[in-house]
């Protein structure tokens, strides 16, 4: 029998650096000797493949803010069934890029429907899988937008600008979570270099999974 | 401003002949000039009819019920938001042909997955829009079954025994129901003649729609 794996998620807003501190953390927990498997939603699963379609549709324009949120939850619970409930129960470690506070963020708190109720549905879905610990990258969106408009070559542009509101809804949305569950999810100032992000992320690892 | 129209919904197992009785229904209500609208989830909802074809492709066996009862709320909801609640909002009497409590019986009871929890993935897709009136079609899975063989005209064979067994647990769950919502959910023996079943019905109009 194995031990169950650890359960790690990673959040932040756009810009923040997600892609490249889960490459890090990756090398970084093989070189352990660490098993683990990387994964986003919804993360090559058919049926999360096919209920994405549905909330990604541009057809969809008339699709109601609850009706994403429950195929949302609807994508994840099978995500996690059939990909990380698996690999957590053959002792592997799993890292996911977003799990569930993505959707108490973005469509709780930014889109207003409320963090309990949107939490509501998706403990329905994950039925007490929360992750062992969550990693924010923290970054103000100002600067988070920057960085994707020069990794993209160009400048920020007036619809980047009125995004910034929903960006900052969202930041301040992950604030409000860190104060409700501070022992399961821990912040990491984002706006540092790329070494540092990861020398903060390593302390978090090393401490879940005593590396000494 | 037009008052807010009244919510009907209809229930029962394989054979009840609910179908027959929503026929007499929309007749009966035309007669006495009540403008009102006949529908089904999905409905002919965009939307609604997406989310069906993944919970009822063939090829998604590997579906989990939590996700299934997941798409079934964000399919209500949609049709909820696109079909009823526009209709009710104009006034009109919407009648509904299956609705929260299947969901409940058949998830939530019958597969397993808990009445409560299943109920607060529906409340959360129905924020209150509950039906005025709930009319409930019981009749003995048995006889439900020989109905529709003799319209088929083909005989009650072994799988539709083995079928047997759920459809007895789902008629179980009706009946949870109803001890638990006597005022929204009314029960009629649908084991009689079409038109004994309908003056039965007809008794719960009239007192909902006032007419002498």
């Amino acid at each position: 029998m194995h031990k169950r794996g650890l359960f790690i998620t990673l959040e932040g807003g756009e810009g923040a650096g997600k892609t490249t501190q889960i490459n890090l953390i990756e090398k970084y927990l093989m070189s352990k000797g660490i098993s683990c498997v990387f994964t986003r939603e919804p993360g090559g699963i058919n049926i999360s493949e096919q209920i994405r379609e549905v909330i990604l549709n541009r057809k969809n324009i008339s699709m109601d803010g609850r009706t994403e949120a429950l195929l949302y939850a609807a994508s994840r619970r099978q995500h996690l069934v059939e990909k990380v409930i698996p690999a957590l129960k053959e002792g592997k470690a799993v890292i996911c890029d977003r799990f569930i506070d993505a959707s108490l963020v973005y469509q709780g708190y930014a889109r207003g429907i409320g963090i309990e109720k949107v939490m509501e549905i998706n403990e329905f879905a994950i039925e007490g899988y929360m992750p062992n610990l969550t990693i924010y990258l923290d970054i103000d969106p100002k600067i988070g937008l920057e960085r994707i408009s020069a990794s993209k070559n160009r400048e920020v542009n007036r619809l980047d600008l009125e995004n910034m509101k929903f960006h900052n809804k969202v930041r301040e949305g992950y604030l409000t979570l860190l104060k409700r569950e501070p022992m399961r999810i821990k912040m990491i100032n984002a706006n540092q270099s790329i070494d540092n992000v990861f020398n903060e992320i390593k302390i978090l690892l090393d401490k879940l999974f005593e590396i000494d």
